[in-house]
């Protein structure tokens, strides 16, 4: 509906572009029995396993954002999340695996499951025959979304917070620090997308949109444990 | 088995080292399905329309390799292709597609399927972060494959010639041009692979199988009619 | 002074935003002396040499064009002028090398000069850290300012038809086929360059100027023989 | 000479093979001129805020490195130096083109000189075309040669320690920690170059006299104070 609204946020307007898509990938079934406590320990584990593959090709974008810098502004703004990742997130992600039985060795013998493949790719393709901002928008539904994601379950009426293990996940994302962060994605994001041509727009609506599907696919390959 | 065989050929090693994966994608209840005219035309169809938008992203590799080529021979070789796609092929789906039903405006309007962009990107994505060679390992189940799929099919007893459907797609891949050029690319590889380091088979090695699984995630779309 | 005016067309805002630069180029004393014929002919030889190495990466380059294309438009028109340049431009230049006494083993074994890696290198950069409408600002110089050189030479008073060995070379880009393809690539431009921002005009503008200059620089190697 | 020698480290055979190329870079008279205290203060001035845009591609070039990481060892290889780059050496730097009277806001109006281009670029391009490989050994005239280059000025009996302006430049990369780093690259090449086919180490030497030419030039671009 605000897609009607000529004075919405930019990036809004690509959200609601493909609003069912993302309500899908927000409000996913794995989603919510991360939100209710019910989700089964194997799946979460799979994620797990696979997300730490993920922030593999994660931080390779974030390469390719400082190799794509044009300004001083953008090379910093990709080393600092490349700095989150590689030195911060990596070492949280591997602890947090060894609470869950996964040891640093299972995860270097992972195989990529067909769910990280295409998602990771789709972003590093986007970004590399595109341009910075192609590459930011494909990484949207990542920042942006796990701070939804965490947001959308807090406000949940079947949020489980006594005894659910995954609360600690949950907790993770709604900090203040990571919704700070893909709050300053979101404007960043806004900034660089006002004024862009309506041809330039819809590219990117679709890359977007694309984008958004394949990480709904990634909680899916949890759920089904698909390899 | 042959991987143990000193003598054999080092692309036959990268098949022989993802046996069961090869096996699962030239042999694929699809192809199957193609060699004995069992297979739903919708399923066909749903392929079809799908291979076309794989066309254009074949195309983009090609042109990836141009840019990549660090001789004369190499940028030919890459031109000779692009053109073989871009002014042939893509010409012979479209009225193929017109035959079963599909318009060039149902093309336009297509959107892109999970196996399509994952294929796709991954091969994209080996060959613009690797090297010419990782841009065509990645792209030989296709090149190398399809000839296979064919070959196969030719020599199997349930093999379905009149009436079949799907036997002018066989034939096509299976018609001597394809499968010269098929073998001319098993011999570049061939030339390539010869001499590399076990550290760098081993990573072709990976390519080669993640491209091989993907490649079959591509029939099984079909099969199941998936986007 | 037209960037002054609201209704210059938005190339000739490139233009005359690095109009000094663009004179330099276009008026360099290296095309005076084929105007005039007094050129030395191991200048123009020098000239020739490099200029085949500068065709080698001018190819990659619409190779990078047509891996970036996002539309089957995108995608013919880079590889149509990939084939101009293989397929045709090449061939001609090889035969010219001839006629100048430069064999194909002399073009095998040529060194590439400062100013062909500097002018070539910064073209694949901007194009492969940019994105398409980057790639085509930096070609620019080359394939619309060779039509403006031409043009502006037949405008000359001091030009020499009668004996001038490079009259040739100026007839080739005068000649009605090159300048429409010239006037194309303009069209093109004109229409993408449109809408876009001034942040980002101002990102091309530099671009522009650049290649520009390094265009420049291409010329005078020829004149002093530079290696 | 030592290229002769079947025992002598691959990325020795490197400098070897351009040997007359290296020597002119280590020892050009720019070099001389910091070590005797006689460079005229605007060349270094001038080389100090063109190496100021060095750096800047200098970090993409490390990004670039990161994007195409195959292994977590590769990926911090990377990591690593870009953050000593962006977050170490840009700080050093301005605040040295400080005391040279170079303010920030001059830094951010500098126009990039020629053969800031032709060097920076040549390296982008060769990575991004070729494998990471290709991008480390495009680096290393840079990496390794300024540790050669100090130890090289410290072994000389013209050098002038006091009162030279340019002692302090000097002992920067002589310093261990800097010798360090260089050496551990050259290590990292031994090591990647060790079991390279004759075919591809003919390219790879290729790449690096092309870049140790360039490298060259940039200082030759201090003296001349060329723009």
């Amino acid at each position: 509906m605000s897609a009607m609204l000529s004075n919405a946020l930019p990036f809004d307007r690509l959200v609601d572009a493909c609003a069912s898509d993302w309500r899908a990938y927000i409000e996913h079934p794995f989603v919510r029995g991360m939100g209710d406590g019910s989700l089964p320990e194997a799946s979460f584990r799979h994620y797990l396993k696979q997300d730490y593959l993920f922030l593999v090709h994660f931080a390779r974008a974030w390469g390719l954002a400082v190799y794509k810098a044009r300004s001083m502004g953008e090379l910093r703004q990709g080393l600092d999340i490349l700095k989150a990742i590689v030195d911060l997130e990596m070492g949280l992600h591997i602890s947090w695996c060894a609470e869950w039985g996964v040891s640093e060795d299972d995860l270097a013998a992972l195989q990529e499951s067909r769910a990280t493949m295409a998602y990771t790719r789709y972003v590093l393709d986007a970004g590399a025959s595109g341009d910075l901002l192609d590459l930011h928008v494909a990484l949207a539904p990542c920042v942006v979304g796990y701070a939804d994601v965490a947001s959308w379950l807090l406000a949940q009426q079947f949020l489980k917070r006594d005894g659910n293990p995954y609360m600690r996940w949950i907790d993770m994302y709604a900090d203040a620090e990571f919704q700070q962060a893909a709050q300053a994605e979101r404007d960043w994001l806004n900034a660089r997308l006002a004024g862009m041509t309506p041809e330039r727009l819809a590219q990117l609506s679709r890359i977007f949109r694309d984008a958004t599907r394949l990480e709904a696919d990634f909680w899916q390959m949890g759920l089904t444990l698909a390899d």
